[in-house]
């Protein structure tokens, strides 16, 4: 079951930059920063006081599926993220349902356990499902 | 100040294929479903048990932003919507900011008071600020 939309994730060309116009704009500054060479990107979450996080992306592998996004759409909204209580048990009833997925079964990212479903099966979105750490929980 | 994650809205072709996806998919529902002649657009709001709610929209005016979106770029993520508390006093504090903004005032939209910001300001995402009614709060 879906919990909650966690997170909408933007891809930007300089994380600097990008930081400081939502910081400037909105006041809005990042809770975590960090580097995720396995999905080739430098990603920053952050925070809304009463809900829901924007995630920014910038590619440090030129050829990760954010840096080919924004090759070929340009800097924007990335993919969304929802919260499931529990990621392996969502994925294997999506794909019992017959939906493709790009992962079949979770795995670690910034957030916590996830795993990625392909647009190809949700009309060009495309989706993550997050299980929270039991540690950030609550 | 930004509250939360209010929205994220989809561009859909045919909102009853895409009701159908989320509601076989995920199990979601909406709560809401009207036209929005003044954006060209059907939309329908699904809201998730714990926050954040998914909006597809379907245009129905060829000549709305959403149809042109699909036209270029096909069904996908179109906008996220940010909730404040004040929408009129959040883009006047903006335009002081010197971001280019789409509505210098608040108008009815959805789900509330709404306005929406430039994507040239905004590193090509399109964002909505939305005052939720004072009769659907809390």
């Amino acid at each position: 079951m879906i919990k909650k939309v966690h997170h909408v994730a933007i891809a930007v060309k300089n994380m600097d930059e990008a930081l400081k116009l939502y910081e400037d704009i909105f006041g809005i500054k990042p809770s975590k920063i960090e580097t995720v060479p396995q999905q080739g990107v430098k990603a920053a979450l952050l925070p809304m006081s009463e809900g829901g996080e924007i995630e920014l992306l910038e590619p440090i592998d030129q050829e990760s599926g954010v840096a080919k996004f924004i090759e070929s759409r340009g800097e924007g909204i990335h993919h969304i993220c929802l919260e499931v209580e529990n990621v392996d048990q969502e994925l294997c009833m999506l794909a019992d349902k017959g939906v493709q997925l790009i992962d079949k079964q979770g795995r670690t990212g910034l957030a916590g356990k996830i795993g990625f479903l392909h647009p190809k099966s949700t009309k060009g979105v495309l989706i993550e499902l997050v299980q929270k750490d039991i540690k950030e929980k609550g």
